[in-house]
């Protein structure tokens, strides 16, 4: 891997980190790719429809009054179906992502399936006058295909693989994609996301605070950007919103950090001379 | 959906922020629903039995002596096999919900059968004089099917959504059902729900308090009522007590709370002029 | 149910509350009971057997040191292949109870197979010159087929139920059995039991002191006993017994506790007047 | 079992604690090994990936300015397609162990893939110009087959059982080998291994932190070694390892650890006067 410690200069305005709060905005997406049964659980499909219909006001109120810019990654049901929450996040100012389109798993699809999801999602977002530069892949899993189908579909970036915490450069054949890294440990629902078909945690935010001011701390020493991956259902919540304004005033408290899109992180990345080779294994598709 | 802010006008006697203190009496119904194994599992149904023998006692009296009123959804067996619960709560000048017959889920349900559930419970109740004016579905899972059913059988509001955490209406053909959600993350049984046959947590309390009392501000500052569901089976417990104590002074000390039954919440709510237009969509069928 | 409060008059020594700790020494019968394939599982094995072989004699200094005499549950296949544990523990003045003989959950057996765990599991302990007056199930799991036994065998006591947290006769045909229930939030299964098949959680030994003592706390003003359940290959590890010294100092500081044996506590109960009654419905076994 | 406080005499240096530092960098093969389904899951391998590429710098760079020597169980998998990161170990100066090749369960395999787990394991780190003298099974199970491998390849010492929390002599035939147990809640994962296929707990470090504190201050009290088990995916992270630096810190502050690797602590191990005999029963194969 080339040194990704390299893909940077200096952070704009004397920053010493760059932060991407980013927002996965799955609606119900990802609850009826699942099966035909979840079609029938009102609940929670509720659970789910809170956030584009709830949590995402509060966190556009916060980054509107803290003067911040996100990354929002919607699938393109979402967009279809709340096509009020998709035209908020816009008229904001924030980013718009590819997120699929039902929500769908990439390693459990055939590459003509994959295809669609790419392509479907695209022609939502479309429908909003959005041409998305970046795409993260739904439930942080992404197969050889659509790593594939991503470089020839002119992305610029994606933000689906974890090799490194600091954003390196994908081969791709000709072009070469820029990675901008998130990790399970800087989202939040491996802590909050509990429903009772899947279980999970329902973790203290006060560990969580902990834990995402540590990795602020240590971001800052590398000097390398960190991304933080919300869903509007989970830090939408009012409990959890509080502990996102003290995660940010927090970080405002002991550092100098630029906040900024996956774009505008993607538009400052140094692009590495002549493309890198493509990678020789197959376990190392993604290393650059 | 319509402006949930609207919902509400100004509480009583000044308060800032309505509470609902709601606990699901569920007893040993939902393990019997589960399949004819459990049958025979005297353990777990012992456990399940300490909610309306044991931990329901201890409720009765912390409501008692901080005098406030709480809902109580209880399952029709529960109300046929532990009378005696039923009747303390009446007596108590609590509220009684229905919570289904033998607490069985009703998205695994064909429609007679989920009739036979409401049915029942309203039979069961019935022997006990009550005529109950809300329902929350068994394990938090509702179906079209039973939503449509509430509405036709008379129900006032409904406690089984969580597409906001402000009320709203739910339009059913020519009636209309107040929704007054709650969510996994202010009920006991994430957090302390514990059993061999289906893990879960035994969360540390102290966070929990946390939690509590900090959706607790979330929902002052939004002038909005909170609902905090409990199984007398969990929060029934002498540790969980004194922590459910400890939430209820906290809001005491910062807040001026009004302790409301979700019946007495619902009284005051403003109808919307028009009863809500039927929602288009399959998945937009709790939206109004 | 009878008036559990009623079961017991003052404690001795003016104590104001009774405790008894308790033991589960499973050793690999817990494991081997699951199937044949952790036969040749030798790391879990091993994980075991530090029960017994290890974590046992820090359990026993710690009591030796404090002057308590707690209660071990002893499964017959543990007396027969760990017979120095069985040993140690009776030479220093504790109690032997009865768990079993390879650990099976006797939800899960036929009658006879049942009975044959009573009886090899009674056969073993004989070895060892044990009559035990009580039992607990095997993963606190009891069927109605053995609790007719316990009574037959002549059982005085049981700790296999969770109907109240105050013991409680339970009737069985003539005979009468008390039972001193536990439960999952004083037992460190649920905080420490992590294995790679079962999962599981490794809490945080702060928090479950705060429980334990907590629980302790409300036993006191209930003027109630409390039972705790513990592991040796879980609290027998050098951090937990740690906590579980801080636990009883904790104790100690704030109370009068009486430590007591199982046995200790069932020879101070009030026997009912006239047995109670055959209880009458399926789910009503264990109620007196 | 041979009284394991006899297996040490002194440490070096007057310290009053021996501590191992260990590292199991499994890079991809953990999950290759789990399925051919993982193959085509390019997040999760890199997520894995990031172990060796990224967390085990970190690692490095911690132990170098700390001078602290540490050992790293790698499998074959590892060193053929990280030759990189072995290099760096070895360059450091820490010890290589053997951890199998594909990271396969050594319970879940004949005895001639057992055979050949140990066979590929050893070729591939001899391709590094490196012989091992211990073995940690992969997953922490180790079978009786390869356990007898162990021995009559001439591995010195073994890091997979949990009879005890100090080493102890494992009888094999006319050899003996040495046990330096580890256990789970010394060990990073099951805190922080968190994937979407495994689910597990994404941990508070506060309380981990605490844990291995006491756990040290338990073996400091018995002047026994401890091991301490991690992976660089997890402990790498940026927030985990402040962590460990705080852990090590908090060591240095209240004992004196003398930090070794366990080939130097097996070095200093009392061999039996005559080679304890085999053991008896099926159970007691790593009994000693």
């Amino acid at each position: 891997m080339a040194d990704a410690a390299a893909v940077f200069g200096a952070w704009p305005d004397d920053a010493d980190v760059a932060v991407a709060l980013t927002f996965d905005v799955d609606g119900e997406a990802a609850w009826l790719a699942e099966g035909p049964e979840y079609d029938r659980r009102l609940t929670l499909l509720s659970q789910a429809r809170f956030g584009p219909e709830r949590g995402l006001g509060r966190i556009l109120g916060l980054l509107a009054e803290l003067d911040i810019r996100g990354t929002f990654y919607v699938p393109g049901h979402t967009a279809d179906h709340h096509p009020g929450a998709v035209a908020a996040i816009v008229a904001a100012g924030h980013e718009v992502g590819h997120h699929g389109y039902l929500h769908r798993g990439t390693d459990g699809l055939d590459a003509g399936s994959q295809r669609a999801e790419l392509e479907d999602g695209l022609a939502a977002l479309d429908r909003h006058q959005i041409r998305p530069a970046g795409y993260r892949s739904p439930g942080w899993e992404l197969s050889p295909e659509t790593l594939a189908m991503l470089a020839e579909l002119g992305f610029c970036y994606d933000s689906s693989l974890m090799a490194d915490d600091r954003p390196y450069w994908l081969a791709g054949g000709t072009a070469s994609l820029l990675e901008l890294p998130g990790h399970w440990s800087l989202c939040d629902w491996p802590y909050f996301g509990w429903t009772p078909y899947h279980g999970g945690l329902l973790a203290d935010p006060a560990a969580v605070e902990r834990i995402w001011l540590e990795e602020y701390e240590s971001a800052r020493q590398d000097r390398r950007p960190i991304t933080y991956t919300m869903h509007p259902e989970a830090i939408g919540r009012g409990y959890l919103l509080r502990m996102l304004r003290q995660v940010i005033t927090g970080m405002l408290s002991v550092g100098r950090p630029w906040f900024a899109t996956h774009a505008e992180m993607a538009a400052l990345a140094n692009r590495p001379a002549s493309p890198a080779a493509p990678a020789a294994g197959r376990n190392l598709t993604d290393q650059a």
